[in-house]
């Protein structure tokens, strides 16, 4: 039972209607692994530069993020990001993207990360995604993210990676764009149709939707009155939904996966309730077990005859 | 046991990828009656113009639907729209409105109109709404629909509108709109605070959400791999939650509003099958049971400990 992420480890300053963060510690893998730590052992593969230091590194280590695989590079800097959301926080604009040292990324894993049962290609360059892929060949379950650069500077490249995994977690728009299908529904059908037995389209507010070759499934985005930064949700959502999975010994049949669902929702609504990793750096798992039965009651209802 | 819905009735033409229809029959009252017939005895109140005939009137009769309340006038012409919808149905463009009678309308009831259990005032003007709402004392649960026309140009009447009602069925921009708040569930609880007791959040493709006091609750759209117009999904919507709230003699308690959220999901997803009135037209109460079970089927989890 281990999950390996390969995917950005970052500086975030993000400024929201709700207050503003300068280079707090963000990206992908870090995100994905504060969610996942609930449920599994957790290895982040990345990147990082001199910029990356104890404190960012306690972050991930008091969760028991095995942090080993994370590779400091000389001299570098770090991944940063800096974004802004509108009033409307369904509304972000980027303001500043420098890759530092994750723009020369070539992933190595260690023996114990080439071993995990589950692993999460987060959104990097298909063909270091393939790579990594083969590295991996353990893996019961293998999910990829990706986004619409990829799909618009290297499509071969990920039609192909999507061939070589399980699943694929992506936001629904990109699903329509990469298969040039408006119609959710045959746009995951479409992608199924080239391998993964799995698609989850990322809904922003609205959820997320599960479609598989029997059958379709949809959460809503759990209800929070308050929101004060959404960067990193739908990475909380993957680690919630992989760890889960990986923390499952048995089949991952539509139950599992559904289930699976229900706790990728419930940690991207604890990420957004404050900036950065701070809320899910201080959650516990009573917390995701309760919000977890009120998402359940949230969605229940009793079909019954109409008289 | 009887529904009675004021709105309008009217001819759309309508362009989507799919295909085309030249003023076929529609209008908000149209695609919510026919949605409701399938549950309950419903009364349509609007005007028609001479244009309107027995092709338009036969195709509510033959689904039982009560027509002494659509009010021919004499020399007058239906409202009219025309509409055309992207390769993207999310996306419709308005290319003409011509209100004809509607523009005059000052809603008539018959005693038996006036005598409904459920009333459902579609978007019209506040203040007709709120006339319309005095003369129906008996109801017990009384929706309205409207739009940002009316947000814009009559708040203070649609403020007071809502304020008599049980509930608020709009599509979730529109209830940001109405209460200048971006967050949905602080914006539904500001509504619900005027006095409605439920709030429906109509999302599109997304599906619905409903909130009361107590809880929260939302269903996907239904998955569909064909839609050829989207037209009028809303109301037929509407037609099935408030036709399955009157078929229901008791208390309309959370489990029974929940119930109605699924059969105003099901009847939303004929609609939009085939070009205006056509898909539900020919339905049959079987096929919305079908779907009604298959619904429950995509949107239930069984919660388990994780391992």
């Amino acid at each position: 039972m281990s999950l390996t992420v390969v995917g950005s480890i970052a500086f975030d300053s993000v400024k929201t209607p709700f207050g503003e963060r300068d280079r707090m510690l963000g990206g992908t893998a870090v995100h994905f692994s504060l969610a996942a730590s609930f449920f599994t052992d957790v290895r982040p593969v990345g990147p990082v530069g001199e910029d990356f230091g104890p404190a960012e590194l306690a972050v991930l280590e008091n969760r028991g993020v095995h942090t080993g695989d994370i590779e400091q590079v000389a001299g570098g800097r770090s991944f940063f990001w800096r974004g802004r959301y509108e009033y409307d926080l369904n509304i972000a604009h980027t303001e500043d993207t420098q890759l530092g040292v994750f723009g020369e990324f070539e992933p190595k894993l260690s023996p114990e990360s080439q071993d995990a049962e589950v692993v999460f290609l987060a959104n990097i360059q298909p063909d270091l995604q393939r790579r990594v892929r083969a590295q991996c060949g353990a893996a019961r379950f293998c999910a990829l993210d990706s986004m619409n650069l990829w799909i618009e500077t290297a499509r071969d490249s990920l039609l192909a990676a999507i061939a070589e995994v399980d699943c694929v977690i992506v936001n629904d728009a990109e699903i329509r764009q990469l298969t040039g299908e408006s119609n959710l529904a045959r746009a995951a059908r479409a992608v199924m149709e080239r391998g993964p037995r799995a698609v989850v389209a990322k809904q922003g507010e609205y959820g997320a939707a599960l479609f598989t070759e029997q059958s379709f499934f949809a959460l809503p985005g759990f209800p929070l009155e308050d929101v004060r930064d959404p960067t990193g949700a739908g990475d909380s959502f993957a680690g919630g939904f992989l760890g889960y999975l990986d923390s499952h010994d048995g089949d991952l049949d539509e139950p599992v996966l559904r289930r699976a669902m229900g706790y990728g929702t419930v940690l991207a609504s604890f990420n957004v309730e404050d900036f950065g990793t701070e809320r899910v750096a201080r959650l516990s798992r009573e917390e995701i077990d309760e919000r977890f039965e009120a998402l359940h009651a949230m969605t229940q209802f009793e079909p019954l005859p109409v008289r």
